[in-house]
Parts: C-alpha cells; sequence; structure tokens
C-alpha cells in the first residue's frame, strides 16, 4: 500500500469534541434539481416553479430539502462511515436558510458522543454535523451515530460519553426561509384542497402510488450526493456478503417514500426538521416502494398565523401496499415489509 | 381511507366544457434539456448548440419539441387519465412559441367530449390541453381521447358527444418560431446536406439506428415530465397483469423514435404539429427499438420562403429492423414489431 | 434505401489531408456537470465547486477534462468510426483551454495517415482532432487512429502514409488554464494531503474503491456525450455478435477510472495531457471496475513554482481487486481482468 488513499477513520480514531472539515464543497445547480425529479418523481411545486416560489415570497424555487440533506450528508461519509458497520439512527435535524441553484455547500461536524461496545471491535461514534452555504448560514444541521469498526482491537477504550439528544426538534425552533409567507400559496396549482386544518390528529394517509427500485437509479442518485460508501457500488463485494446484493442508499428510500407522500400530502411544502429516523431492513433494486403517514402531532407554527407544522411519522414497505398501514405486530415487532420508519416535521399552509 | 389521496377522476366525473387547471407549474431548466440528449440521444442542432440556434435567429436553444411535449402532458395524468383503461388517440396537436431554459409551464384543459362505452363500464373523455408559458402564451395545444373507468356504474350516462377534430393541423396554421430564419442555417454542423427540396412524396427512409430500452431510463424520464402514470413505475402491480412488466411510457418511444430519425431527417428542425398517433403496442425494457419514415405530404409553408413542411409517418418497431419498411399486412392489419405508428408535420430548411 | 441515411465513411472514402467539419455543435451547460457526477460519482473539487475554483483563480468551475474529451470525441464518431471494427489507440491528446458552463463545442479532424491492411477488407485512418469554443480557442486536440472496413473491396489503396507521433506530450507543452494558481488550493477541502511532493517514481497506488457497471447508465453517459456508434446501444444486433452484449463505450471506463482514482490521486486536479491508451478487453454491464495507478514519471512543470506534473499509468480490472496491481503475466500479456491501459500527464499542487 503507497499509503495514498483515504482507509477511513477507524473507532479508535475518534476523540470527543473533534472537527472534522469534510472535503468536496459543491456548488448546486439546476442540474441537481432536475435530476432530483428524475430520480424521484417529486410533485411539490415550491422546488418544481420559480413562479409557484415566487408567489411564496421566495426569490426562486429552492432545492428540494431532501436533496440538501442527501448532498450534505454524502460529504461526511468518507470521514464518519467509510468503515461503519451500521448507521444507527439521526436525530435532531433542522433545515435552515433556503438553498438555492448557485450556492455553494460544505459540511464540518463534531465528535459529541463515544462508546465503545462490550465486545471490543467496534464502537458507537455520534457526530453533530453542520452544513453551511458560501456565506456561512446554516443550511442544515444534524446528528447522527454509526456502529464503527476498530482497526486495532488493543487500543483502549475512551471515555463512554451518550449525548442527550431530543425526541424532536422543538416546533418553535423550525426555520421558515427567508420572505416565505403563504398567504400566495395556491392549492389547485400544489394539487391538493387539503390545508394543515383538514388533518386530524391520528389520521393515517395511505400514498397509494408505488415505485420499483433499479440499480442504476440509486446508483446515479447517490453518486449525485458524492457518497462513496462501497456498499451501494460494489457487486463484486456484495456477491460475498450475506444479502449478495448492493444496498440501496437509506436517503434515496427517504426520497422515495417523500415523493409517494406527495399524493396525501401534497401540501407539505417544506419538511422543517427530521425527529428521527430507521432504517428498518434494507431495500434492493427491484424492490416496490410503497409508503403511509400518520400525523403525530398538530400544532400551529408559533407566531405565524399562516402555517402550521405536522408531525409525521411515514412509513415505507417493498414488495406490500400500505392500505392496511403495516406497522408492528402484537411482538412489538415491525411488519416484516417495513424498511423506512420515520419521524418528521412539515410545515403546511392554513386556511385563512 | 383518510380521503386525503386523489384517487383521479372516474368518467362520471367529467363534465362536457368542464375546465381542468393542472397542477405543478414547472420551471424548465438547462437540467431537462441535458437530461433530454442523456436519455434520448437527439442530435437536432438547433436543440444542442445556442449559437446554431443564434444564427438561425432565435435567442438562445429552444427546448426540443417533444421534451415540451412530455411535460405539458404529463401535468394532465392526474386529473384525466389515473382511471384510464387506454389511451385512444391524438389529435390537432400543435407547437406554438419556443420554450427557453428559465421558462415556466403550465397546462390547462378543457372537456370537449364525451361518450359512455355501450357496456356502461367505461366511457371516453375527449379533452383539449394547452399549456402555456409564464406570459401566457401557448406553447403547445392538443386534443386526445380517453377510455376512462367508472367508478359507480349505475351513474347515469351523460349525452354523448364526439368533437370533430381535423384530420392534420393545416399547413397555414402551423407556427414558427419568433425571429426564426433558416437563412443562417448550416447543413454540415446540422450534420446532413438533405433539404426540403430532396425529399420526395411517397419517399421511405429506413433511419438504420437502434436503441434498447432500459427500465431506469424510461423510468427517469417519464418521472421528469412529473408524469405520474402508475403503470410505468410499478413492477408489484405489473407482476398481475397480462403483461407481468412495467409499460414503457408512450411518450419516450416517440421521443427514440424522433431520435433515430435524425439519421435520415438531419434537417427536420422543428415539429409543428402532430395530426395523430397510435402506441400500436406497448414496448418494454429490453426492447431495441428500429424506426423509418414515410414522406406522407410535401408543400411549401405559406408565407414563407425558407422552409418547407414535410408531413411525415414515423413507424417504430421492436425486435425487428426497418429495412424492408414494416407496416400493416394483407389483412390490414399492423405488422406485429410495429409499436408506433406517428402523424406529424415538420418543418425543414429550403435550399436557396 | 432513400439515400438520405448516414451510412459512415469507409476506408476508400477517406483522403490524406482530408478536413472533416464534424456537425453537432454542443453548448455545454451545468446539466452535463450535474449528469456527469452523477454517472462517475466523481469527487475532484476543482470541477465541483465555484468557490474552489475561484480560490485557485478561475471564474468558475470549468468542466471536468473526460466530460469536454468525451463530448468533443462524440462528433467525430459519424465521421470517422461509424464502420470501425476497432478503436486501436490515441496520441498526442493536450487539453487546452478550460471549458465553463455556456461554452459552445465543436470539433473538426484532419486525416493524417492512412494505411490498407494487407488483407484488402480494412485500413488504419489516422486523424487529428480539434475541439474549439465559440472563440476559436483549442479546448482539446488529439490524435486517434481506428481500423476501418472498405465497402468496395476493389477500391485501390491510397499511399501508405503513418505518421510519426509523440510517445509522450512534452511538459513543457502541456496547458494551465488560465489565471489558475495552486497557491489559494485547499488540500482539505480537496480530501486529501498528499501533493506532488509526495508521490515517488514508480509508486503503485491500489485505489481500493469499486464501481459496478449499468446498461442504463453506459448508455446515458454515452448519449449524454451525443456519441452514436451502435454497439453501445442495440442489444438486438449484439444478441448475434461474439459478446452477445452491448459494450460499455471506453471512454466510460476512462471516466470510472479516474475517478475511482480520486481515492489516492485526489490533488491530481487536472489531466493535461493523455499520452496514449489502449482498452484491452471490453466491459459490459454488470461488471465492477477497480483500478490503480503507476507514477510512470515525476518532473516539476516548467515556468510554474506551484505545480508538478506525474505522468501515470491507470489500470482498470473488472471483476479483480487491484491490492496486488494487475499487470502484465510473464508471457508479456495484460493480466485476463485488465480491461484499461491509460498512459496520462496530471498536474498537482506542490508544496509551498
Amino acid at each position: 500500500m503507497s499509503g495514498k488513499t483515504n482507509p477511513g477513520n477507524f473507532f479508535e480514531d475518534f476523540r470527543l469534541g473533534q472537527q472534522l472539515v469534510h472535503a468536496t464543497p459543491r456548488t448546486v445547480t439546476e442540474a441537481e434539481v432536475g435530476l432530483y425529479l428524475a430520480l424521484t418523481g417529486s410533485r411539490f411545486p415550491l422546488h418544481s416553479s420559480d413562479l409557484f416560489a415566487g408567489a411564496c415570497g421566495l426569490e426562486a424555487a429552492p432545492l428540494d430539502d431532501l436533496l440538501v440533506f442527501h448532498i450534505a450528508f454524502g460529504k461526511t461519509v468518507p470521514d464518519v462511515s467509510l468503515n461503519a458497520v451500521a448507521n444507527l439512527g439521526y436525530a435532531d435535524c433542522r433545515f435552515g436558510v433556503a438553498v438555492y441553484p448557485g450556492d455553494t455547500l460544505s459540511t464540518v461536524s463534531e465528535v459529541i458522543g463515544l462508546k465503545q461496545s462490550s465486545g471490543g471491535e467496534t464502537g458507537v461514534v455520534w457526530v453533530r454535523s453542520l452544513c453551511l452555504n458560501q456565506v456561512g448560514e446554516s443550511v442544515l444541521q444534524w446528528v447522527r451515530w454509526v456502529l464503527v469498526a476498530k482497526r486495532n482491537l488493543e487500543a483502549a477504550a475512551p471515555e463512554p460519553l451518550v449525548p442527550e439528544l431530543p425526541e424532536a426538534v422543538p416546533y418553535a425552533e423550525l426555520e421558515v426561509p427567508e420572505g416565505f409567507s403563504a398567504a400566495g400559496y395556491d392549492c389547485t396549482l400544489a394539487g391538493s384542497p387539503h390545508l394543515w386544518d383538514d388533518y386530524a390528529l391520528g389520521e393515517r394517509i395511505d400514498h397509494s402510488d408505488a415505485m420499483t427500485l433499479e440499480e442504476a437509479e440509486h446508483q446515479l442518485a447517490t453518486r449525485l450526493y458524492q457518497n462513496t460508501a462501497r456498499v451501494h457500488f460494489d457487486q463484486l463485494a456484495a456477491d460475498g456478503n450475506r444479502f449478495g446484493r448492493r444496498i440501496v442508499y437509506g436517503g434515496h428510500v427517504i426520497s422515495i417514500a417523500r415523493a409517494l407522500s406527495f399524493n396525501g400530502l401534497a401540501n407539505a411544502c417544506r419538511i422543517a426538521a427530521i425527529n428521527g429516523g430507521r432504517h428498518v431492513a434494507p431495500s434492493f433494486a427491484g424492490d416496490t416502494l410503497s409508503a403511509w403517514s400518520e400525523v403525530l402531532d398538530k400544532a400551529p407554527l408559533p407566531e405565524r398565523a399562516d402555517l402550521g407544522v405536522l408531525r409525521l411519522r411515514t412509513i415505507a414497505t417493498k414488495g406490500r401496499r400500505c392500505a392496511d398501514f403495516p406497522d408492528r405486530g402484537a411482538d412489538g415487532k415491525p411488519d416484516p415489509a417495513v424498511v423506512l420508519d420515520l419521524d418528521y416535521s412539515v410545515l403546511m399552509p392554513r386556511r385563512n
């Protein structure tokens, strides 16, 4: 080995408080916007039309919130999760200022928690990541934790520290893009008459549509995000693993679920926070995804008359329809078809 | 069912004269242009080079005519054909002002015909659709008719009305993009010396090239157009249908046929009208498409010395070469390899 | 046959000194940039971030060197290699001025060598091609030679002329994009601390990552470049050939190898020349590519203190890891897994 190749960080390479400046700043353009549409079929009008966005007070159509998430997240992979055994969770994910074509994004992270596993071969690393635009504004921040392998099993275990994380991002801290007002929001052009007022606590929505995944599609998406995690691209390695398949990037599954959720949640025009999420099972090319959502909570947005918050739980399944809302069984275990269980907060216009 | 999901319109939901304002306005950008090239391999220079288009008097390279068609058409699907049993035909499709990156497109439709089927379980709906840019100019209008299921078989049949439709768009009504002149058209850069003058009535051209379809490609294309018709995306549902396969969006087949037709019709620089079209048979991933064209008619363009009209019929086949121009057999039935039979009018520079 | 279809040039159609003006000028945009990222997963920061490029003195992020190569090259296919039996080699490929979104590229070629094969059924054609931007600056020039079929076996053989070609582009003739300076180059953001000074003559680097090819991906890439070579797209024809498969465009393999080489050569920020290259074996969808590189030579860049040249040889394999640097065997034959053997010169910042 020449030593020039990046082997990624192992558990013993992380230190509490360590700052990671991630590589590959990215100027996002209309290309990412168009490709994201082609990859997901998303129809949320705020991200589709400059005119629609302009009527809502924005300077142009901002990038889809999840597109920003994936690009921001992708930058952390070479430093955080190249040697990850498992992605354990997300929390406290807050969407900040809107991102427009031409903006340049970069991501930094801080190690905020460490805990070696009892077996001593792996450890959990918590990082808080922050994605900034070219003028230093936060476009996104989030915490994730991953189970990372040790290279040297003899390396001493660090003092364990498990960070405290909020169960959900407080509604008062959700950010509305600067200038945004729902006064000019047009429900007809948005494709649904159902506003925040119309959703009930506990309501469950079968999103009805479905999408079959293809290898070329998830690879294109994951490379678009410059996410280098090998399990998504390397069939030769996959031939020898327990699945025998390339694993679809979990973020692609989130994006497909969100795009499917348009049918029932068309006016959920802004993802303001991801409170938590779990990739319950891996997805593979050929799987057909369906989705349903549940309204976990409903609240006016503090200091705004035009917008309300829905806290949603969206479940995606593979190879199974969601008309009967597949969920946990009597044993508490998820239905075997479930691949994603996402807890997030959206902003939706209120009836005035 | 929460009632939030759009079930689409059924036959009894349509009323004569009904106006449909379709959702999801779309700002088209260079991303759509680039993706369209990647999806089709089109080489028509007017849509490929700002300089070439500028030499022809245009402000920039306009979007490919069919790209505009697909985006405009896609918007009608959730309101018109979500419950379609069959897409029966197109007519009177007129291309209007040129579309440039940055334009925002939206589509409205009017119900212009209704006829319940004799069995009473379905009915034919005719709609005239109009796609407008951000300043209200028509970029495209067309009529299509679809066979739509009834939800409630007891619903009363409407008074039948079958609209009269022109057999072809009159040449005098074909629109030339504002500012366009063939004076600066460069045949060498366009890739062919054959101008309008060189084509003969009844001439048949084997386009010679071929293209194999892939699932990821037609899905990417159809999502790019925000066309939500389920048969293109849902393999789980397809597993139970008579084909067992996702059906390729017919518009993707049209685009591939048009891209193949470059080899023989390179100077057909503008599709001005689609007079009629029939998807004779479905196409699936793995099919290899070929195409040939016939010159149905040839006329100078009224009031223009620089451009002529060719009325063309382009036939696309799957799994079969077109050197012998496969068409209808002695029994009047199409050759079993034929998937598309399209009747359209193109503008082509004249020799000066 | 109507005579409208371009049959391509056969060996007897070429004349020494013949000038070929290739069709389809192309305005390149952010769409090509985004698609190239999605297709290759490239992470070289100069092409990813306007800010990073700006810190290096450039007006914006220039297009990836290989993206320019593929677009320039694609234009030559209909005139040069439509009837090629084999692509024999490249040489003397020099990258010129940087290409930015909005530039319009066109390509011309001159026939600089001809030699009929001894059997009389084919001949080798050498062409020097030049790709220019909209103000006539050279963005790329290169020589390639192809074995082309004769249509008329009775056609007389031309006087043979085999052009002399440099073994490598002299370092003094390598071009640095105008305004570029490595003074503002940020290694952290680039993703690697290893600069020109750190590489040793003969050093070998296993790039460690791998990428599995898909039909949809190589077809999208090749169409994006408007490269019409039939072997990449036509499965029906492939069914009858010796491989039974569509052949992946060799340029896509080069791009994947270059993207993989980021892991070990992240600061090779500019391909300045391709000295020679050989597609040792064809690649097909489903193949998993790996790559390794060897430092063939190392020199300061004449008249520059900020940049050095590495002459590299990058080998790509399919279905085989490169940790043991697969190469020629004792018999001088390439390892059967090798698909690409590329000799090129890159610029890399020097430690100041």
